[in-house]
């Protein structure tokens, strides 16, 4: 069901500042950066690998302010690890697996996430204190009717 | 220098109970079990996924006793992510490197990891607050001199 680690997501508190960081200490790349109005965040995505299976990545967020999840994490826990997002091939099938075995669906269906794929979280509480996310890749478009 | 995520290890009170839960909710399986008394803990290593490049792993970690790494983390932070482990290609070339981009090495020279790896922890104070681990994975033996 999980296909590959897709991302790590770390809290950070300026963006900037760590993005510079993770380039000129690990000699990591932003590919991408996105503002989610949604989730309360700022963020930037590093590619660490690109394995034929789906690549990895950090996903670095800085909140959009205190009253956002990271800006809370980050008054509570101090800037660090905040979730990791698992690749799966097909999210809605995993959801309904996954809460059939007892998990709380924070998503109950997909929602738009990075770079075009599909999302949803996982409640913590019930993943050993992890916050857990699932991540669709983007697919090729649909077949023509 | 950051080839991959090699693996996310997770601070767990119960190895045995999160090994049961990982396997049953998210159809994962243990390929590894280990205890590594240097560190102080009990671990298990779930696999991921098997990119040509290298796979990746969860690794869930119980301590041998509250006065040890993880056992402190599990007293301040409870049950979570305790730290990020990344795959390079050379991991003497790479402590050397970041350490001289001014991140502090908890180990200056590499040491025994999980299944065969050499590995080294960064100060997580120099990474904002991510407990970060290099991973060189175990290289086919020296040839005869």
């Amino acid at each position: 069901m999980l296909e590959r680690i897709d991302h790590v997501g770390i809290a950070c508190r300026d963006l900037a500042a760590t993005i510079s960081f993770y380039e000129s200490v690990f000699d990591l790349t932003v590919t991408s950066r996105e503002v989610n109005g949604e989730q309360g965040v700022r963020e930037a995505m590093l590619r660490v690998s690109g394995a034929p299976g789906g690549a990895s990545w950090i996903q670095l967020l800085e909140p959009l302010g205190p009253d956002t999840p990271v800006g809370r994490f980050l008054a509570r826990r101090g800037e660090g690890v905040h979730h990791i997002g698992y690749g799966v091939a097909d999210i809605t099938a995993a959801l309904e697996a996954i809460g059939a075995r007892g998990v709380r669906l924070l998503d109950k269906r997909p929602r738009h996430g990075s770079m075009g794929a599909s999302i949803a979280f996982l409640h913590p509480a019930d993943v050993g204190g992890v916050l857990t996310e699932l991540v669709q890749a983007p697919g090729p478009p649909a077949p023509p009717p």
